[in-house]
């Protein structure tokens, strides 16, 4: 699956996408995006439709599609998360092949849970005023405060501590546990002096069940490193061979459960942590 | 939709939902959630089952779901993204009411692209070596070194630049857009004395046209900021309105597009702001 933004000469295997939605429409994206990653042949332009809560906005949205259907050589595909029926339906009137998520499960939900939705937009729109989303933003808000071992002040409120050396991953790690999970997510770094005198950095002491670490093979650190300070004793391969066997000697000796965070993704690293935080 | 961690007595509007994925899961989660969100009366509890991609970890899953199938009034519910065919029917055997977002378009959309799905498990897998993926986490550390202000280096680079008063929800809003959507986002407060100067911060003058405006009513304001500096005049009332008055003053006579995050969530901003800045 590749994107393209410049128009095309025909051809079959090129389509444009539609994410329609009553909301923000990341439901309906992240569904294309995985179902259309196994068609490995198909060229896909993308675009978000939004916001779609209205006759008004489903008509404009239904214009835009059948103009775009009218001057390429393949219908387009739409997805759609939209709830409220008289909306579904006007999107089904599109030249384009739509899939509606919601319509072809919210039946036999219904059927299932003996129970009739609600069949309401924007359920979700209201969350912002609610406890959970406070605390995700709460989560954020000590993440940063609490990244790169920035301070050392509160962390017994934190749900993870991630450890590992400099550009193992450990911020955009953080910051994702806080920000989709709600986690409040500190990080702080394993130094040098910290393998010299073969202990965890004193402010640690006494958060080890939260410490968990993040390790990174030797060659993709140097390189990582080498972006940022180019030629650096710091992004040697040798240094960086150190610090990592340090790490992981450390890691290993002090029963911190770690992975390595070299080919994964930080959506990925953050699953793997929840799953072992929620065995402990 | 009520979540629910401890087990209470029989009910049918309390179910035990799982997430049944050979990746992360998020696909199916944030499908669930949007789903069940229209069931208002529905308790759930959520289970993430990832990485499933081999039969040993399907049977062990299986096992899973149909223990808690034995041991609850009413059957599990399972949201699935399996792409493995054989996987997918180890799934299907399970005493639960099972939905398979994959098996039930997979089809229908090899036959509309006349292409053969690769039924690949993990295509999103290698995402970490992906060029998009490392433009997200330079995204990310753009975002952390640009956040309010801190550095006036490199705003050329930025592909937008968030401002408002102090706590009107530029952090969060610029790490999501990097952290989702990869832009490198910066944000940069607007304070006291650029009202006093009734101009714009003289480092964003030459990106003028990067600029997008959070703003937020003075109550939500003076809410947020006492959480902080309870009782300060930092957080009253009073000044905050008056910052408010003056920001958005700034913003129309500046032609900065703004919007109020007051009752937006960081995802609804960022959606706004991705379609003003694909409508420029």
């Amino acid at each position: 699956m590749t994107e393209t933004a410049t128009p095309e000469p025909a051809s079959a295997g090129r389509r444009t996408v539609f994410y329609v939605s009553d909301g923000t429409g990341i439901t309906a994206e992240g569904f294309g995006h995985s179902l259309l990653a196994q068609f490995e042949k198909l060229a896909i332009r993308e675009i978000r439709l939004p916001f779609i809560d209205s006759m008004t906005k489903a008509q404009e949205a239904l214009d835009k599609i059948n103009r775009c259907s009218a001057a390429e050589p393949a219908r387009p595909l739409v997805f759609s998360t939209l709830v409220n029926p008289e909306i579904a339906a006007v999107m089904r009137q599109a030249n384009a092949f739509v899939i509606n998520l919601f319509a072809s499960f919210v039946e036999p939900l219904e059927q299932e849970l003996d129970m009739k939705s609600t069949h309401t937009i924007g359920r979700l729109h209201n969350v912002a005023d609610s406890q959970q989303y406070k605390n995700r933003i709460e989560a954020i808000n000590f993440s940063l405060a609490h990244d790169d071992g920035q301070s050392a002040a509160n962390l017994k409120d934190a749900d993870v501590i991630l450890v590992g050396v400099s550009r193992s991953g450990k911020t955009p790690t953080s910051l994702y546990l806080a920000m989709q999970h709600g986690l409040k997510a500190a990080n702080y770094p394993l130094i040098p002096e910290d393998f010299e005198r073969k202990k965890l950095p004193p402010a640690l002491l006494a958060y080890r069940s939260k410490l968990f670490g993040l390790s990174i093979t030797p060659e993709r650190l140097s390189q990582v490193r080498n972006e940022r300070r180019p030629g650096s004793q710091y992004a040697s391969l040798n240094n960086c061979r150190h610090e990592v066997a340090e790490a992981e000697h450390m890691m290993r000796r002090e029963g911190i459960r770690w992975l390595s965070s070299t080919s994964k993704s930080i959506e990925e690293i953050a699953t793997t942590i929840l799953q072992l935080l929620g065995d402990r």
